[in-house]
């Protein structure tokens, strides 16, 4: 299972990386700032988190096999540039897979250190969104929290409802499972039927 | 005097949650992204000091009370939104008074870590005007700190002032009490006159 | 040799808060706001580079001389700011020097904390450019890294022949000189001969 899930972590990183360097396309692009933000938008949310909770060595930092795997990411999304956009349906299933997997992650890398469980929760949802979020913010794009439909708040029920079925007593595999699963309905049927969250009244 | 201050942080916490949640306005706005900017505005300047000053746990992960005062300043904004909107003027009041005392607490907590008086002064101010300048930056907004009338630099001045009292022996209580009183009118004279520093000429 | 590279880092970080400072120009500008401007810009890279690899205390946190060659800075290009913008030319040498020093130091910095060599290359363009970068976020600019010529890749191809010759087991001063030297260079011929790395094709 452990050796299972560090691919399934290598991977994720590795479809960040290649979302990331996509979003550069509307700006002056080179090989390098796509690179840089394939890299800023796979380890950004991690290193949040792992510099807001003080746990050293950051991850990709500890163990180069995560740079390794941006690094293919970017040279992917520069090879299939065009294929990739083409296909931008196809691939935003690859983000939600990398958002509701993520924040499973977060969650219990913030549990091992000792947190409340609502500390664990937000910081689960930064692991999955803020990568994204400084990548918006270096191009001066609106953060894809507030432009999306419901996003980040897909991450975090799926982040409670982890919390939840772990004090129920629930066996680890299995509420991983069904918390992303929970992350990924929420995100699709927001995507599908465009539903929103409540917004504050304009005067 | 400990619990009287503990219930001051609370409150000013929740009133930059606030002040965090309204500066969404003009942008597509929901709940989430309303709460994520309240958060941001409450919590950015402290944790950007404790992360520079290396002192672990941040306020808010090692205390869940914060989370709860910004929840409900979050609350507050959503429900009475427009009436907050229209009196934007009393509320600047309490923006006034939030970066007064955030600015002597951090450089309280920078003493206690035994930095240099100049580097305290620092912490101070970004203590009280990081989190918005972190909030503007998210908006893609020019940063409050070069956009308004004096603003930062009132609270470098009250924060020289505390060092200046403490260096002298003035008793603490009446220290953070002057000191957050210079802050207070230096802001109001600057926003009554229109006061700014002098500005790089112009070719 | 330690009393001269120290005096060099100082420079350096006149140099960068000068570079910092003159950014403001387009902006309501006041003395306060290019002062930030100059800190930002002096002490970003080497603040990120120390927080992600968890490295305390922080430079200019440590030595409150940093500050002082921050504030000269500031002060310089206050007073002689025509000047300075008519000579924008010859100020971008400065900021060749320091870019490609800052590197060299960055990477030896990460290298004394054990960090693998690609980790420490990424740690060394960080030291170079991230206090532009995050000057340029606060303002709204499009970061330098993706604007410029070859600016950031210069940096690393610096950083990467440094560790190559550390591993040939080059004296450190002949290899610091060599790899800065290259740093220039490759800058130099990418702004003469408007060098660029490929991009990304446009459908």
């Amino acid at each position: 299972m452990t050796n299972f899930q560090y691919m399934l972590e290598l991977l994720g990183t590795f479809f960040f990386a290649i979302s990331g360097a996509l979003a550069i396309q509307d700006h002056h692009n080179d090989l390098f700032g796509a690179g840089f933000m394939g890299f800023v938008t796979a380890i950004g949310g991690g290193t949040l988190r792992d510099i807001m909770l003080g746990s050293y060595p950051l991850v990709w930092i500890g163990d180069v096999h995560f740079l390794y795997s941006i690094f293919a990411g970017v040279l992917v999304a520069y090879f299939f540039y065009s294929s990739l956009i083409v296909h931008k349906r196809t691939f935003m299933i690859f983000d939600t897979l990398g958002i509701s997997f993520f924040t499973i992650l977060g969650v219990e890398k913030a549990l091992t250190l000792n947190v409340e469980p609502e500390i664990a929760a937000i910081m689960g949802m930064f692991t999955a969104v803020m990568g994204g979020v400084i990548r918006d913010v270096l191009t001066n794009e609106t953060p894809v929290i507030f432009r999306r439909e419901i996003y980040a708040t897909a991450c975090l029920s799926g982040a409670v409802l982890y919390l939840i079925l772990y004090r129920a007593g629930v066996p680890r595999d299995a509420n991983l499972l069904v918390s992303s699963l929970l992350i990924v309905i929420v995100r699709v049927l927001a995507v599908k039927y465009k539903l929103a969250l409540p917004t504050f009244r304009k005067m």
